[in-house]
C-alpha cells in the first residue's frame, strides 16, 4: 500500500489553517498517487488543547473539521487525529482518536488506549482510555492503528496493564500506523526511535510513524516521523523541526531507497529547538519583531543569536541598558555581538530611571544601606525600559533567564525576569557555554570575550556570580539530580557532593518556588523544565 | 463508639510541624476517652503535596512521621491521611491512604479508589486507584472508611464506573468514615453536605467525615467537618475557616446534643474564605507585614481590609502613589480608609520616576504620540517603587487586581499585576462591591465615595474603565458563562446576549492567557479559578 507521512506544524484552535493544509496534503498525496496519508496525534485542534477540551463548541468545532476533511477523501483515505465525544453515559466526556476518513466521510474512529498523564501530560483530565481493539481493513491490508503513548508499554513500563498493539495482533494485522504528538527533548529522539524499533521487530510489521513538528508556546515537537520495515531498520526519516512530507510503498520496504536524517549533536538539536521555538511562537502570535536587553554577559548573547536566526537578524532589537556598575567590556562586548549579528541597537542609560526611584524612596528607607533592594531596582528600572519600548513599537520582550538561575532564583521579578518568552529558562547555564561555543564553530559570532569572562550581574562593584551561587560545573550537576531526576539530598550526596552545599541548593531551589510561578513560558528542551511538566507547592515547607 | 473529629491546618512539607500537632490531638482526644480519632486526607503531608510526590526522599517522610505518629496510639486509636508506595510491579508508584493505627503501629492502609484529575485536582498523576475494599473492625464495630471523593459517586456521576461504598456495603458496616481534603469554593459547602447527605441517607449509617481547614497557597479549604446520624441529620458540625476538633458517641448520635453552625451568606463565606487565605499564606511563609499600593479605587480598598483582618491593621503599610492624573478625591479617599483602618499609610509620588521614565525613552520613541505604552510606564513605575519598599523592609505586596480585570487582560504586566498573592484575582467586579458592602455592614470601613464612584485606572486624562470595558453587571454574567460554565459563543449569544459584545469579550479573554500565565497566585473562592485549574494555551487561536 501506497502510504503518504504528512509531517506538519498545526496552530491550536485554528481550526481554518488546519483543516486547510490537511486538505491540500490529501491533495498532493492523491496526485501522487497514494492509497493512505497519515497526519498526526489531535492534527485537527493542535497539541495539546488542553482546557479548551471542556469546550462543548471547541469539541464541535474539530468535528465539524473533520467532516469537512473527510469530504476531501474520495479517491485516497487519511488518518487524522481529533477528539471526539464519548456518546456513553459512563466516563470521561471525550476520546483522543485518529479518524479513518474515505469516501466522503469518516469510517471508523480508533481510539486511545494509554493516556499520560504525568509530566506535561494531562490527558486523563479529559479523555477515557479504549478497551475495544479493531483492526482496520483498506484495500486488502490489515492496518493495526494506535495512537502515541499505546506503542509505550514495550517491555516493562509499570505505568500501564494493557498492551494495545498485543490485543490488535490477535486480528493478524499486516502493518502499523501510530499517529503521535512526542514532545522534544535532548534525550527524546533517540528513545522514541528505540521505542518504535521494539515495536516493529517484537511484532515483525512494518511501521509507519507520524509525529506533529512545531512549537507549542513551551512545548517543542521535532517532527522525525518515519517508516519502519519489519526489521525495524528505517527506511524513511522525515526531517527534524521543520514540515516535510514522504511517501513510500508498504509492501516494498526493503527494497525501497533509505532515506535517513543526519545525526544530530545533543547541543544542536538544543539550538534548532530554541530557534524553531522562538520562530513559531511569533508566527503563530502574529508578531515580527522581538527586543531584548543586552547586558554584554552570555545569557543574553546566545539569546540574541537565536532569536536572530528564527526572526531575522534586522527583526531583533538589541537594547544595552548600562549603569554606573556596567563594565566598559560589557557594552563594547555587546556592541560587537550586535555587529557582528547586523541586529540594531541603542544605548540606554538607566542612571536617570535609577536615580529618580532611589531619590523618591530615600525618605521611605530609613537611611537602611544599600542592599538588594538596590539592585533590584536597577533591574527592574531596565524591566519597564524594555518593556516600554515594547508597548510603544509591538516588540515582543524576550527573556534572557537560564535554567541555573531560574532554579536558584538569581534574578529579579519585574525586571531581568520579564518577558513573553523564555528562551533558555530550560538550558542550564554549563549548556548555555556549550551554546556559545556551537554558535561559534565556524566564525566568532559570539565576541570570545562573553564566552570566557566570569558571569556577574554587575548590580553592585565588582560583583561575581561566584559571589553568591556555587561554580556553574558543580551547581548544574547538583540541580540536575534533583530537578531532572528527582533525587532527594541524602541520594545527592550519596554520589559524592558535600552535604552543605546540597542542602544549600535545594532550599534556594525550593524556596524560590514563588519567584518561578510568574516567569514567562519557557521553551521545554530537557525531560523536566520549569512549567506545565513541574507542579510545585508554593508555600511549602519541604527541604527548607 | 466515642470518636474524636480533628480539623487541622497542616503546612505542606513541615512534617514535624504536621506529626506534633497530630500526636497532640491523638493525647486530647485519649485524655477525653475517645477509642478514635479522626484526621483528614493526606493529614501527614498537608494537601495537595504536588510533585513533592515524585520525590522518594517526600514519601519516606511521610512513612516515618506515620510511624511516629502510630507510636502514640497506644490506647486511642487514629486514622490519619498519608501517601505510601505502590509495591505491586505495576501502576502508579504511590496509593493515597488513610493509616489505621492502633497498638503502637500502623494496622492497615485503606487505599482511595476514586481520583479526582479534573480542575485543580491531579491525583491520577501521582496516585493508582483502590479496587480491593475491606471494611475495618475494632472495639466490635465494623468501619466503612473511604477519602474524600470515594463518596462522590452517588446518584449519577459519569466519571466514575465504581462505587465504593456500594462494594464496602457488603460486609454489612456499622458506620461511614470519611477523610477529606475538599477545598472551599462559595457554592461547595452546600454541595459537600448534600452528597453527604445522599450517602448517610442511602446507606442508613452513621458517617463521620473530617475536612482540612487552611490555606495552601491559592487553595482554600474551610473545614466544616461533621457528623451526620443514619437518617443524614447533622449531628455536630465543625467550624468554617478555623482549626476545630469534637467529640461524639457514634452509638448515641440521634440522642446526641446537636451543635451546628451558624447559616452564613455566599458573600460572608468569600470574605472569611480570603481573610483565612491571606493569613496563612504569611504565617506559613514566615512573613508578618504587607505592602500594598492603595489607588482609592475599590479594589484596593477591599484588599486593604482583608489584609488587616488577616494581618492586623498595623501590619499592612498602604502606600498611596499618585501621578499628574491621579484625583484629589482618590487620594483623599484612601487616607480615609488607611485612617478608619489604623493601618500605617505614605504618600508616594510617581512624578519623578514616570519623567525619568519618559525622558529617558523619549529619543527612542520617535515622537509618537501618548498611547498605552505610557499608560503602563505610570503602572510599572508604581510596581517598582512598591518592590523596592517590599525588599527592603522583607513585606509582602498584595496584588489587587480583580477576576474581571485579569479575564479581560485591563492591568498592566510588571505594573498593578505585580504581588506575591492576588486576593482578588477569583472575584468579580460586581462581587467586589459586594464585599465592600459586606465591610460597611456596620460601620463605614470604606468610604462610601470609593464605593459609589465609577471606577478608573487614573493613567490618562479623565479615564474611565467603561471608555475600554462592558458595564460589569453585563461583563461578569458573560465572564462566568465562558469561564465558570464553559460555555461557548453561541450557547452565550442563545441566552439573550449581543453576538458582537460576547465575541468581543471571549476574545479579549483568550487573547490575554499570557498575562495570567505570569500573575500571582490567586485565592481561589469560585468553582473555575484562574491558575492551576484552568490549564490554557497561550499560543492558540480560539475564539480570536
Amino acid at each position: 500500500m501506497k502510504i503518504a507521512l504528512s509531517q506538519l506544524n498545526y496552530h491550536i484552535g485554528n481550526f481554518d489553517n488546519n483543516v486547510e493544509k490537511i486538505i491540500a496534503e490529501i491533495k498532493k498525496a492523491e496526485s501522487l498517487g497514494a492509497d493512505l496519508v497519515v497526519f498526526a496525534e489531535l492534527a485537527v485542534s493542535g497539541y495539546p488543547p488542553r482546557d479548551f477540551l471542556e469546550f462543548r463548541d471547541f469539541v464541535q468545532r474539530c468535528n465539524r473539521s473533520i467532516e469537512t476533511i473527510a469530504s476531501h477523501c474520495t479517491r485516497v483515505a487519511a488518518i487524522v487525529g481529533t477528539p471526539v465525544f464519548n456518546t456513553h453515559h459512563k466516563g470521561k466526556p471525550l476520546y483522543n482518536t485518529a479518524a479513518f476518513c474515505y469516501a466522503g466521510k469518516v469510517q471508523h474512529y480508533t481510539k486511545k488506549t494509554l493516556l499520560p498523564n504525568y509530566d506535561i501530560f494531562d490527558e486523563y483530565r479529559y479523555f477515557e482510555p479504549n478497551n475495544e481493539f479493531n483492526i482496520i481493513e483498506f484495500k486488502g491490508k490489515k492496518i493495526a492503528l494506535t495512537i502515541c503513548e499505546d506503542l509505550w508499554n514495550v517491555q516493562d513500563n509499570p505505568l500501564y496493564t494493557i498492551n494495545p498493539m498485543d490485543e490488535l495482533m490477535k486480528q493478524q494485522p499486516d502493518l502499523m500506523i501510530n499517529i503521535a504528538a512526542s514532545p522534544f527533548n535532548y534525550k527524546q529522539t533517540e528513545t522514541r526511535k528505540e521505542v518504535l524499533f521494539k515495536n516493529a521487530s517484537r511484532y515483525k510489521l512494518p511501521l509507519i510513524y507520524v509525529n506533529h513538528v512545531g512549537a507549542q508556546t513551551e512545548l517543542l515537537f521535532d517532527g522525525g516521523s518515519l517508516a519502519m520495515d519489519e526489521t525495524g531498520e528505517i527506511v524513511r526519516e522525515l526531517s527534524y523541526f521543520q514540515e516535510d512530507f514522504d511517501l513510500v510503498d508498504t509492501d516494498n520496504l526493503q527494497k525501497t531507497e533509505k532515506h535517513i536524517q543526519p545525526n544530530s549533536s545533543e547541543i544542536e538539536r538544543i539550538h534548532d529547538a530554541l530557534v524553531m521555538g522562538v520562530k513559531n511562537y511569533f508566527q503563530k502570535l502574529g508578531f515580527k519583531k522581538a527586543i531584548l536587553g543586552l547586558s554584554g554577559g552570555i545569557d543574553s548573547a546566545v539569546t540574541a543569536v537565536i532569536a536572530a536566526k528564527a526572526l531575522g537578524a534586522e527583526n531583533v532589537y538589541n537594547v544595552l541598558l548600562p549603569s554606573r556598575f556596567s563594565s566598559d567590556h560589557s557594552v563594547n562586548d555587546a556592541i560587537s555581538l550586535a555587529k557582528n549579528l547586523s541586529s540594531p541597537y541603542d544605548i540606554i542609560n538607566i542612571e536617570k530611571t535609577f536615580n529618580a526611584l532611589e531619590s523618591t524612596l530615600k525618605p521611605y528607607f530609613k537611611g537602611l544601606p544599600f542592599n538588594v533592594a538596590e539592585e533590584n531596582l536597577q533591574a527592574r528600572a531596565r524591566g519597564v525600559l524594555l518593556m516600554g519600548l515594547s508597548n510603544k513599537f509591538g516588540h515582543i520582550l524576550l527573556n534572557t533567564s537560564n535554567k541555573s538561575e531560574a532554579a536558584v532564583g538569581y534574578g529579579t521579578l519585574y525586571g531581568d525576569m520579564n518577558g513573553g518568552l523564555s528562551v533558555l529558562g530550560d538550558v542550564y547555564k554549563t549548556q548555555v557555554f556549550e551554546l556559545a561555543r556551537f554558535m561559534n564553530r565556524e566564525t566568532e559570532i559570539i565576541p570570545e570575550n562573553i564566552i570566557t569572562k566570569p558571569p556577574s550581574a554587575e548590580l553592585r562593584p565588582d560583583q561575581k556570580d561566584s559571589d553568591s551561587l556555587p561554580d556553574y560545573d558543580i551547581l548544574d550537576v547538583i540541580l540536575y539530580q534533583y530537578i531532572e531526576n528527582r533525587k532527594g539530598p541524602e541520594e545527592i550526596v550519596a554520589m559524592g557532593y558535600d552535604k552543605t552545599l546540597v542542602d544549600r541548593i535545594l532550599k534556594m531551589v525550593n524556596t524560590n518556588e514563588y519567584k518561578r510561578y510568574q516567569t514567562p513560558p519557557i521553551l521545554r528542551i530537557s525531560s523536566k523544565a520549569f512549567g506545565m511538566g513541574r507542579r510545585m507547592p508554593i508555600v511549602a515547607r519541604y527541604l527548607l
